[in-house]
């Protein structure tokens, strides 16, 4: 048997209040060029433009305050370098809550400096996110942190699920959502929430082919591991789903597209040229899905842009040739 | 004496009526960083999340609209190679008028293409901006065509003005308003709305160091010409404000600001990684103010970033040194 859902929409509800003070109401803005490309109207949710540049603090947020007031006073720890790690810290920050965040010991020092800069205690240990997990199990044991995992974990899910009663209110048409799959946080927030909301909808995961773990476990059934991701979108570098956002995707994804990286980047470029709008690989994905394969969908659709942290060091590899 | 105001708040309020169903409601984004920089709140208004990239498509769009229905059907001409001709061309389009743009005969391909593109019929034509503008008036006489001036026109203005209208909505304690200024269009536009609205808001115009006509035709008190406007800022090269932006800013700015172009650069980068915003310099300059001058104001306060137009070519300079 799978994993019972042990969250109902009034926990997405009670999310999006709990958020709703410290939030960015992140805007859902048409692409005509796309709109036309694909003969069905085009929207993206700029979720590049969230607090901390990425959906990741809409989790974080809500993980740390459903906490009771003694594990808010004890402190959070957390394993992840990127925008999961940026999003405890802030959040954390703003309710008040100490943060440690446990980076790997050759952690560029731009990384350890953001974390600390938005308020985290750096931990650095190990090399692989397996010693990092292992290390801030190990300190929460010991000190009495609660630890904030990336997306295998209901609060988070029910978090990032406010993305959709976004969605919805701004486009109650919305036939398909496209989102970008990585350990699935935001794919089964997302998935839940348009199956008690709107259970029309079509809701699709893209991934990139070097990191197709979802697509090969909802075919299998099973959750399958891919040990060596290879990606530009680093957000979606991990190995295999949550075991709760499988077994919601499961229930509620219509499907998993798969991208090369080279679409990605192009997307990239695209949401640069055409919409103003500076995204990350990992947050372009889900857009590169609709420029690459030009899928038959019912519109409207929306397309989540899950991040904007993009990496200057890129730049030259985007933009370098003149375009 | 100087110019009567032609127009008032209802035309304004038509204006925000008539572009309703085209128009991008673009966001007022909190920006945390300049917040605890300047210690008071601090909005961006993201006008290059707008169609076509830019503001002006609000007075094109409104000036097109607001033509009897035999100019309509005559067509338009306008002389901008910039965003303002790009958003002539488009606002003709979803109107359905014909429309004309004079383009200097040296003009890139790729800026004939987009006007092309956007369904104009390119004219090509001198060198300097003078030299099109007399093309655009022979042209216009003799068929009977329309001129859609970039900024000295009161429908235009009426336009550009709807921006303050929403930002009054989104954020009612607005206490200081910033703007990039060339012609004036914008800056005349918000000083009008405000000043009908909320009298005691402090609106505020940023021009560049090597193009500040608007500050000293302010501390003059006649419209200074700048003979050979110096500065990255591409759409503020203007020589000289409108007449009639002129008359709107003597009654209802605050004052001028002046920046570098080094000054504007950095605000592109700082709106690019803390804001995830593509925006190009002129659009910039207004949120380079804060940025290089920190200057006391009341809050909250709001910047419009006015286009997102960056050229690619900008890329290098802006992000070639690896940041």
């Amino acid at each position: 048997m799978s994993l019972e859902v042990a969250i109902g929409l009034e926990d997405v509800e009670l999310a999006a209040r709990r958020l709703k003070p410290y939030l960015v109401r992140t805007p859902l803005l048409p692409v005509p060029e796309l709109s036309e490309l694909l003969s069905v109207p085009v929207y993206v949710k700029a979720e590049n433009l969230q607090r901390t540049g990425s959906f990741k603090f809409r989790g974080a947020f809500n993980k740390i305050a459903s906490l009771p007031e003694a594990a808010r006073r004890q402190g959070v720890i957390t394993y992840s370098s990127g925008n999961h790690g940026l999003a405890v810290a802030y959040a954390g920050k703003l309710l008040g809550v100490p943060v440690h965040v446990v980076l790997p010991e050759d952690a560029v020092p731009r990384k350890i400096e953001a974390a600390k800069r938005a308020g985290a205690e750096v931990v650095l240990h190990g090399h692989t996110s397996l010693e990092r997990k292992a290390a801030a199990e190990a300190e929460a044991e010991k000190h009495g942190y609660t630890v904030v995992p990336p997306f295998d974990d209901w609060q988070i899910i029910a978090g990032q699920a406010t993305i959709a009663l976004e969605i919805l209110q701004d486009l109650n048409k919305l036939a398909a959502v496209l989102a970008p799959v990585g350990g699935g946080g935001l794919l089964s927030g997302i998935a839940l929430a348009c199956a008690w909301k709107k259970p029309d909808v079509a809701v699709f995961g893209v991934e990139p082919a070097g990191a197709d773990d979802a697509r090969r476990s909802l075919e299998s059934g099973r959750r399958v591991v891919v040990d060596h991701p290879e990606t530009i979108a680093d957000g979606l570098r991990t190995s295999t789903l949550g075991e709760r956002n499988f077994a919601v995707l499961q229930r509620h994804v219509r499907g998993i597209l798969t991208v090369e990286d080279d679409a990605i980047l192009r997307a990239v470029r695209f949401l640069f040229q055409e919409a103003k709008l500076v995204v990350e690989p990992s947050g372009a994905a889900a857009l590169a899905a609709l420029l690459a394969l030009r899928p038959e969908l019912p519109g409207p659709v929306a397309v989540v842009l899950s991040g904007g942290n993009l990496d200057i060091r890129l730049m030259p590899t985007l933009f370098g040739g003149n375009g």
